[in-house]
């Protein structure tokens, strides 16, 4: 089944368009929901501000009595606690504007002698002064279902009032290591033997990209346990299995999802990342990633991710590129969509930097990971990119 | 003091210039340090692969064997448990290579007759055979101090068998909201009050940029009151204030900072946020963000992140950014580092897409921030952006 090959955009769409997006909400302090996405329209209960109010620092007057200011023929009048003809009454940003008085010449605009203030500007009605829902109008629908909530969304919320707001709950990603050659961090490691790593890098992607995880302990390649810890992973809202994707002897997974649920793909047209399988078990989206961690890395980029974003309503993001040179060429794989290591040297972020290729090495190096910034995407069409050419550069994150 | 304005990259070089970043360091488990910063360098304690290894699923052989092998021409082995002439070894991806084997078969090249294995290609010696120390090399330097971990790095650290690592302490900010017409969330607002949201958006920003954030009650403008928090706040790493730094009766915020440490500038060319104030005491960073939430969270963005980012040893992060085509005219302001809010059109992410300026509204409309994607920033020497004109959008996160 692996020598068939499904194209990358295609087994993502099939994958995507087999499950639905969570429903359940829940409802938190608006402090904790920075990254979390409305599961209501936030309608506002109260006019922001509530009251008319200065806008400015200094004096509220009528309007009328500034007529014929100027900066060297001022206007002057007498400072009260309450508003007349002539008179003004000192007032901040923010106070409420006393009765009868129509607009806020700006303390920069006069000089106060103890009870007389010399108004040097003429200035008309309104000016300086906010009106009653100048920012919010009480039952307008300020923040849409959906909106992923940011910091200044949230200060919104609490200029309403609002302690809480009600979210989609963040995706439970099950993450399953398998492998008879893993061991946990903490023992110590045999000939044959190697620390378990994907798994972990799972669970720290899906944190980051708006999921909670739950991290399995390691599975060995025995199609029975990998049964079993499936069917308790079930309990969350996507599975991740790694490792056992290939056509070796002991590569049981795909066969496990498909005794379980449904085998969308098998062989997938990345590179690295073509073990890579995809399906579905009780509605729920399960991703099986390669083994080998650069593959494994692709898998999580290309469709977990995705899987994450549709399951908890997230946005699609706009990924973080930066456009770089080739320090020399990158084949890629016709057929494939190939996702290529580079490093950016530095200063990176400016324009003109150069990409330097990393792919020297294969699908199981990790730490080529770690040396690159980035991914240049090579199409499944393209042979290619040559030395010089501009590419665009996705950060690894 | 106000109307001495600071321009906006000067005072940000030398309020930076003022203050050190932090030295203190703290170990915490690997799984807890997606986005830190190492605080040391990382030296392989092992190699990775410990031992030499099957890099594929297949047949572990001695490469002269198979010379002479192809397609149609298969050269046939017999399976057994170790290695001799004309043997070969079932092994897997990871598997130890045995003693006396140099090469391995793919599966997929094979076809296995009960103890019999047809050889369907010539392999030279070392194929497929991953070394010892191949991925990372014992006592190499694999990160080095100051890089911010991405949870690809912590695999990486996960393969070393490392459990945990020392990266430096996060910056741990104090935010002071102050102002007598603000009230906490839950109370009833009165006329002349409003509610406290600058301090919680400060709070909210800084976690998300890297810091540890302490929010403080409500202060009223009271200098002495305000002098007291501000000394409590120094047991933090930086003091952010928000409100009164304007030239109003009651701002009493730079003059406090004055008397307590060092007020570098009090006036600075960005709009909005023109207030904005910074300083220093005992050698930890204040930033004054004035009152007005847009300008306020201009001053997060400028001053604010940078100084964390200094504390902290946050690498320079390059920004959301997308280029829109404007669908108006934006006026600069000259002398200032103009701010305008924009709001993208669907979809947003492509070229092509219209920014819609936003800034018909004033500084003290939070909402207006609410309805932005972005600021588009015009320098000081610019006089506005035309419609049309293809402008630069710097995602508000």
């Amino acid at each position: 089944m692996l020598r068939k090959r499904s194209n990358a955009e295609e087994a993502r769409e099939l994958f995507l368009n087999a499950f639905q997006p969570l429903s359940s909400t829940e409802i938190l302090p608006i402090e904790d929901c920075d990254g979390r996405i409305l599961a209501c329209d936030i309608k506002a209960a109260i006019n922001v501000p509530h009251y008319r109010r200065a806008a400015m620092d200094g004096f509220a007057v009528i309007a009328s009595d500034t007529l014929g200011a100027g900066s060297s023929s001022p206007v002057i009048l007498n400072l009260r606690k309450s508003i007349e003809k002539g008179a003004c009454v000192r007032v901040h940003t923010g106070s409420p504007m006393p009765a009868g008085a129509d607009a806020v010449v700006m303390v920069e605009d006069t000089v106060l002698h103890s009870e007389k203030v010399e108004v040097f500007t003429q200035i008309h009605p309104l000016k300086n002064v906010g009106e009653i829902g100048e920012d919010i109008q009480k039952d307008d629908i300020i923040l849409k279902e959906g909106h992923r909530l940011r910091p200044c969304d949230i200060a919104i919320l609490a200029s309403l009032g609002m302690g809480s707001v009600a979210v989609f709950r963040k995706p439970l990603v099950a993450i399953i290591p398998t492998g008879e050659e893993l061991v946990a961090r903490g023992k110590e490691i045999r000939e044959g033997e190697v620390y378990e790593t994907n798994g972990l890098m799972a669970s720290l992607y899906m944190r980051k990209w708006g999921g909670d995880t739950k991290l399995f302990d390691i599975v060995t390649d025995d199609p029975e346990k990998i049964k079993e810890a499936v069917k308790r992973a079930l309990d969350a809202d996507m599975v991740i299995i790694s490792g056992g994707t290939s056509v070796g002897k002991r590569d049981y997974v795909p066969s496990v999802i498909g005794s379980l649920g449904n085998l969308l793909v098998h062989g997938i047209g990345i590179s690295p990342g073509k073990p890579t399988a995809l399906g579905i078990i009780k509605g729920k989206p399960v991703v099986c990633m390669p083994g080998y961690p650069v593959a494994g890395l692709v898998a999580l980029y290309f469709f977990a991710r995705a899987a994450l974003r549709k399951l908890g309503h997230l946005p699609e993001e706009q990924e973080r590129t930066v456009r770089a040179v080739l320090s020399e060429k990158i084949p890629g794989r016709i057929g494939f969509k190939t996702f290529a290591r580079v490093k950016l040297e530095t200063p990176y972020l400016n324009t003109g930097s150069r990409a330097v290729p990393l792919a020297i090495h294969g699908a199981g190096i990790l730490s080529s990971v770690s040396k690159a910034d980035g991914f240049v995407i090579i199409p499944e069409s393209v042979e290619g990119y040559d030395k010089g050419e501009e590419v665009e550069v996705v950060l690894i994150e």
